[in-house]
């Protein structure tokens, strides 16, 4: 019973200390430039011994190590149907951004493939969370089976979510974290609102989420903001064909000031 | 004078015609499935003079190949900056779209990485058609040296054009491309209608680009569309708080049966 610690872990608390380790150096150096010595210096254990974990080596560690990492962004979207639908999207986009900043130069090699030890394998699991986020987003749209203009449009914005977390990685971490993530979900309302100007099942998700928003909430403030900007965009309201009429008709609902 | 033709290509129109080869082989196959053997049996040519003009044999044809297929990208967002912006960059992705329709598999493997002949410098030349097409939209909306939140929101909208691509590509080409295009035309208005409620610089450069539109043009088919649903949204406008008023206020501008 005086054994150091390390002996009494289990085997897959072991491969659990280890798939830690490995992310955490990921976090700061791409894949390939992480050896099985570095893991076990990290870990404070053998090489030997990280062998005898992961036979198949730094490819064994590395895809056992993106499976833990797809797990946690898979969780990030796990979230309970109730209350708002964009405070919910807000909670799970902070786990996912969250993730994005401790991950870093992990997320980005895992990403942007072209990592040498990317495989179509790798690429799969990166499919996989992908594919599980648009069903997560869409179970809150309460739109499952979704048609191809709601699907396209979700998977879309995932793509968004994620080649703008590339961007603010890429930007030096700015704006700040919260604010991307206020300009991601505001990003998502307008474009279902822009998807439902053609298509009546993206129109009516969103008529159901937008029910769900209070006034005080971030779509009220998204669309109180917006407002003075369609106002300049009056010119556009008039019938098609030769504007007759040069005044721009009364703007409704907004509030002067609106803007602040 | 009776020579066969193929003997009189300069070296120049030589490369450029099996690079053009192995563009069409790429558009069904993807790269690592291409062999030499494949680009010169589709020029009508032996192998060793395949070898003659690429002596860094099917690399370095790749790469030309992709510098190719850059060229045209970047040729894609130069558009006079003349008449309604909306209409430019019509022009523009629709040029972009045909060649993600003919390059097809090419274009997935090139933006998807993990391709064993995906190098850093094709990773870079990707990367300088995206930052080539980002300069061009700005340049459009007279933002060359755009402040961070403009940046990253026409960058991650090319993001989004990209993703939006590859999921046509893998959904079997639906919708129809024009119906595509326009679309991914509504998503950067709405992308930039969302990003100017945050940030003054968008908001201006959002002002000038609709003060250019017409009536009877897309944006304004895309408010008329989009109107109702902000009627139904006309609760998020009660000023914050408890909502003593239930009555909606009344909507303006919007033309009854406008989502016709």
């Amino acid at each position: 019973m005086t054994a150091p610690a390390y002996r009494r872990l289990t085997v897959e608390q072991r491969r659990g200390q280890l798939i830690g380790h490995a992310l955490a150096l990921f976090a700061h150096r791409v894949p390939e430039d992480v050896s099985l010595d570095d893991v076990a210096a990290a870990a404070g254990v053998s090489r030997p011994l990280v062998y005898r974990y992961f036979p198949g080596g730094k490819q064994q560690l590395y895809e056992a190590a993106l499976r833990s990492a797809a797990d946690r962004l898979e969780q990030c979207f796990d979230e309970p149907a109730v209350g708002p639908l964009i405070e919910r999207l807000d909670r799970a986009l902070s786990r996912y951004l969250a993730f994005v900043d401790e991950f870093d130069t992990g997320f980005m090699a895992l990403l942007q493939g072209g990592s040498v030890v990317g495989t179509s394998r790798t690429s799969a699991i990166v499919d996989e969370v992908r594919r599980d986020a648009a069903q997560q987003i869409l179970r809150h749209l309460e739109a499952p089976e979704p048609g191809p203009r709601l699907r396209m449009a979700v998977r879309t914005w995932i793509t968004a979510v994620e080649g703008a977390s590339l961007i603010w990685l890429d930007e030096g971490k700015q704006p700040p974290l919260a604010e991307l993530r206020a300009w991601l979900l505001n990003h998502l309302v307008a474009l279902l609102v822009a998807t439902a100007a053609d298509d009546p099942e993206t129109a009516a998700a969103t008529r159901r989420a937008l029910a769900l928003e209070r006034p005080d909430g971030p779509v009220g403030d998204l669309i109180r903001r917006a407002l003075p900007l369609a106002a300049d965009a009056a010119h556009l309201l008039e019938p098609a064909g030769p504007a007759e009429r040069a005044e721009a008709p009364e703007q409704a609902g907004a509030e002067p000031g609106g803007d602040s």
